[in-house]
């Protein structure tokens, strides 16, 4: 009988699920709102009954099963399988995920943060191509990393290996949310993109249909710049310029550290594609050392949305 | 019977060997002049002549030994055993080092490069206090790298993991010797924090010891600098404050990347001891992130010229 993996992406607004090979082939999917409320109390029950609700529709039993995998945001013990301080989740206290989620299935759990193993997502069976060394860096809201190295996911003694959003990109720079100053994740995440663009309309003069959208006043967002640089717009372009040199210079070093055979960007910001990844190259190319750079490549991720359930699925391998 | 290693580090001037136990214990010390003459074709045999030398000065067998390892410069092939491009050897060409010497000695035998080796010394039986996670920084004539994560040594996937002399820490700043510009080795090396203390001399214009010698064009060394630093010459403050923000800025990105236990500083200009090292935590305690700030330890290495020996002999535990 050919055993099967339940990999399971928790988010702040979705909880999304998939059931998979052991070779990482994706046979199943669905997805529950994540109900945040009671201080998050319903999140464990729900995805409990959400799993042994599909097994029944599927006529699964949990004995099929090699394990379940789990990503999540938060602070995470491995160790444990508990998780504190996910406040997208409203989970302040520590929450006993493993013991829940395997009482409550009968599977054996594993769980990593969401960052590490969408990193183990795109390493299997995305664009790290299943490579011994892999980084992988998501720029969405905020961004986050899951670095692969020697076939092992990092993790540092505290668990913050792989915060290149908190990088230093600019030493007296934009205050961030950690309370340290010119972190990347003000640059280059999602709303980072927004912050650079209205403080440089601000300064600009010229003709920039995103400048006039910026003093209307309008609501802008990190892909409206983009399209608008695709356009030729010259301040989305200058935005994008500055963007990319900061990202490039990160991941430069990165490379610089680590000198993975790839590392792979995605997340949202990441959907501006090939118009991003080649003018993050010019300045990754520009600081990464010559070794490096004839060894590390940039990439685009390639498992959008599904790069999470993969690899916390992957996580369940270590039960097989 | 207890069986016993052989450390060897390999460098441009000395070669230095060591006779240790399982557990790291130095029980024998030696060196002998590196001899660069002829391509570098008299080093290998020599390594191979001194060890069967010993051996019989101590009456041992090399039915003693579970392994030697050995810390080189240049580019380091490990499964092949081989070395090329370590310049200040007068290697040029591939060096089957592996094969001479384990046919010269009878002895099995593995190698990789000398900032790896040093930072595996430092990580056994040094600062590192054996952690999983150990990130070792030398500050000699150049800067090297050796990134312990997970309990091992990372490689990466064209052996330049750890190439922290290389990390941008200037955007636009010195040229380095490997063609890119503002890498931390021109900066926080011994040649570095000379090439500072030169061009923040020409633009100052107080009372200084520092400003007198290089106005006079005496010969200005990284540990003078520090010497009139620590006696409050104003230049050599200031010099030393800029080595230590750039050092600063590097390492908080590098445990921004890594969350290691402890960050080892080794080399030459570690020798400041914790006058340099106060000044360096200053900075490092600004770029790191909150949880790694909290976690990850900047250190002075112990073991000063031992590194390199008591790490090579560690490689040969991989045959125990």
């Amino acid at each position: 009988m050919e055993r099967k993996l339940i990999g399971v992406d928790l988010g702040g607004t979705t909880i999304k699920f998939a059931i998979l090979t052991e070779n990482g082939d994706v046979q199943q999917k669905w997805s529950v709102e994540t109900n945040i409320l009671d201080e998050g109390s319903h999140i464990v029950p729900d995805i409990v009954d959400s799993i042994n609700h599909h097994l029944d529709l599927y006529k699964m039993d949990k004995d099929q099963f090699v394990g379940i995998g789990m990503g999540t945001p938060g602070t995470v013990d491995r160790d444990k399988g508990t998780v504190i301080g996910a406040f997208n989740l409203n989970w302040k206290k520590t929450q006993n995920v493993k013991d829940e989620i395997e009482k409550g299935t009968g599977i054996k759990f594993a769980l990593d943060n969401d960052a590490n193993v969408a990193g183990l997502g795109e390493r299997w069976k995305g664009a790290g191509e299943n490579g011994n060394d892999v980084s992988f860096v998501t720029l969405g809201t905020g961004i986050g990393g899951g670095l692969i190295a020697g076939g092992e996911l990092l993790h540092g003694v505290a668990g913050a290996a792989g915060e290149i959003g908190h990088v230093t990109v600019e030493p007296d720079g934009y205050l961030c949310t950690c309370g340290k100053r010119g972190c990347l994740e003000q640059y280059a995440s999602a709303t980072g993109v927004v912050h650079v663009a209205r403080d440089m309309a601000e300064e600009f003069s010229g003709e920039s249909e995103l400048k006039t959208q910026t003093d209307d006043g309008q609501d802008i967002t990190s892909k409206l710049v983009f399209d608008l640089a695709k356009n030729g717009d010259v301040l989305a372009l200058r935005v994008v310029d500055r963007v990319s040199h900061l990202l490039g210079l990160a991941l430069g070093n990165l490379a610089n550290t680590l000198n993975p055979e790839s590392i792979v960007i995605g997340g949202g910001v990441s959907a501006a594609g090939d118009f991003l990844l080649d003018r993050v190259n010019k300045y990754y190319q520009q600081y990464a050392f010559s070794t490096v750079r004839s060894s590390t490549q940039l990439k685009l991720a390639r498992l959008g949305n599904d790069a999470g359930v993969i690899g916390a699925a992957s996580l369940a391998l270590v039960f097989a």
